[in-house]
């Protein structure tokens, strides 16, 4: 055997050996992301107790698109859950009734059917009961359960949609329905196949290895412990603050889910935001006064984490959370029902 | 020949007397009509000086969704020419940043491109002019053209799209450019094949009676005059109140399309609107004070034609403009670009 061959060889197994074990550090990396993580399925999840008809979706999405459910006939629910804006509304908090200010910053809807409960605080069970809750805000759509069923029945058309989408009951316009319809669209809104779902589903290529990078961080660090399962986040309650309250980022006096619970400890607790679709929709926090997401990848650090994360990890920990941006949902825009003499005129009071 | 063989001939043939003057009548309505208006084509208009390529349409539709073009970030051309709701929104007059009512009644953007100039007054040339004013003014969108740049620059996603829309030139990114590429969209907001549409092409069926009589008496008592030609309007400017003015409809103090033109002549002139899917956009009239269509026929009936027009061919009529209402624009949401660092924020002031 000549040497030069010999050496050739044995610099051939070096680089076997060395790919094996990147590999099997990849394959790793994988697994405990798929332990911690699941993908977003491609179709929209069953709601227990309201059946998604199409008929009920299609009603669903008008109404979500209705801004005749506001007392002012100006704002839907798409005003500030705009499912061309990854499903929030670019504001620090939502502007609602009388250009007036919401304590908290909007939720995205998209995705929000995998989340435990609804809003900050979890107040609410589901996202029907959510959808009950800004339409009557008074900073919100400041109107009424009797006002938006007069409306619904003033128009023949929305009569007709409801008896299709619940055809079992004797007099379907409610509020209650209202609800139940607009919970099956959004249970649509889902965005399924980002780069990070394909790899969750076993195709380690589909991370680039900056992303990959900042996954380990990720997990490493332990943002993980409040932003895993499907949606990366929403499914607890956490204090914000246990390593150091983050006093840039909170709304002094606002005391999260205690206002739900009455629990000492709950105090300054709130249900943990999905990191999906992340980059679509600053500001982030409750508060929204954080707008960039570097810096509030560095305020989690120094608030929750205590990590000493530098900030090329923090760089990647941010490529990693754009990777999760998955595709967002078609909507066709609704054609919505032409008002009669009784449906009730906006008032802007 | 038996008596009563007799007798039914000469029935027959007074029947089929009668049956040919009916038919000969039809077919004169149809003729005048035909002489008087046009149908809405399937496709979009051509637009002079300004090539409606895909990538075009594309981005604009963008910009109209885009509620980051306005200095709160919530208000986009949509909000108050709501694709969903006749190209309208509802309202007496629209209402704006800050919360404030604008001037007048908002019309619909629907077969807008169609008219011979846009806003009641006729103050912009075409809808390209028109939809750089409501961005700036201050009760409306309340931006402005640099701001405006900004925005649109701070996202790499609206550079390339602008890019592809206008691929010869060095700089796209620009507010003449995004007037451009919103008017190549909204001239595909057009509404064809309203049954009087069918019947305008030779379909002499497709109106029903109670609709032939309502058409024959909206030309017959001259509500044809100020509404004709294929948009039923928006062709011309004409006194409002020839025989009387409508107290209760005008705004006092609006002197129409006087203020563009300082002529006397124009003094509460207004651009006639167009009456196509009319039963969609109430409140009615530039100060959107009426909002039942009847009421809105009589008062022109007083104002305009001194017709004396009774209540039942007033209903006649308005089960005619009925039959205006077309096919509504199928409108995919669009999905707008993640923002960056550099996005300009929203501001509520």
């Amino acid at each position: 055997m000549k040497k030069t061959y010999l050496v050739a060889l044995v610099f051939a197994l070096s680089c076997s050996s060395v790919a094996g074990y990147a590999a099997e550090k990849e394959d790793s990396l994988l697994k405990d992301a798929q332990a911690a993580f699941r993908p977003i399925p491609d179709k929209a999840p069953v709601i227990k107790n309201n059946e998604a008809t199409q008929d009920k979706i299609e009603l669903g999405k008008m109404l979500y698109f209705e801004p005749r459910l506001s007392k002012s006939s100006l704002i839907s629910c798409n005003t500030c859950h705009n499912v061309g804006l990854g499903g929030a509304d670019y504001q620090q908090t939502s502007t609602g009734h009388g250009w007036k200010r919401g304590p908290r910053n909007a939720p995205t809807v998209l995705n929000s059917v995998f989340n435990l409960a609804q809003f900050w605080d979890g107040r609410a069970m589901d996202l029907a009961e959510q959808a009950k809750g800004p339409i009557q805000a008074g900073v919100e759509m400041n109107n009424t359960p009797e006002s938006v069923v007069k409306t619904l029945t003033s128009m023949p058309e929305y009569v007709a949609l409801f008896k299709k989408a619940f055809p079992s009951q004797d007099n379907p316009v409610t509020f209650d329905n209202m609800a139940k319809a607009i919970e099956v669209f959004e249970a649509t809104l889902i965005t399924p196949d980002s780069k990070f779902d394909l790899f969750l589903k076993g195709n380690a290529q589909a991370l680039n290895q900056e992303e990959k990078e900042g996954l380990k961080l990720f997990m490493q660090h332990g943002c993980v412990s409040c932003h895993s399962g499907i949606n990366m986040g929403g499914d607890g309650y956490y204090e914000l603050g246990v390593v150091k309250k983050p006093s840039d980022a909170i709304l002094a006096g606002d005391k999260g889910r205690y206002t739900v619970t009455q629990t000492k400890n709950d105090e300054f607790s709130f249900k943990s935001p999905s990191l999906r679709n992340i980059e679509l929709t600053p500001p982030y926090f409750h508060s929204g006064v954080i707008w960039d997401l570097e810096e509030a990848v560095s305020v989690m650090n120094d608030s929750q984490l205590g990590a000493d994360l530098k900030a090329g990890d923090i760089g990647k920990i941010v490529v990693f959370l754009k990777a999760t941006t998955g595709k967002q949902p078609q909507v066709l825009h609704p054609i919505l029902p032409a008002p009669t003499n009784t449906t009730p005129k906006p008032s802007l009071d």
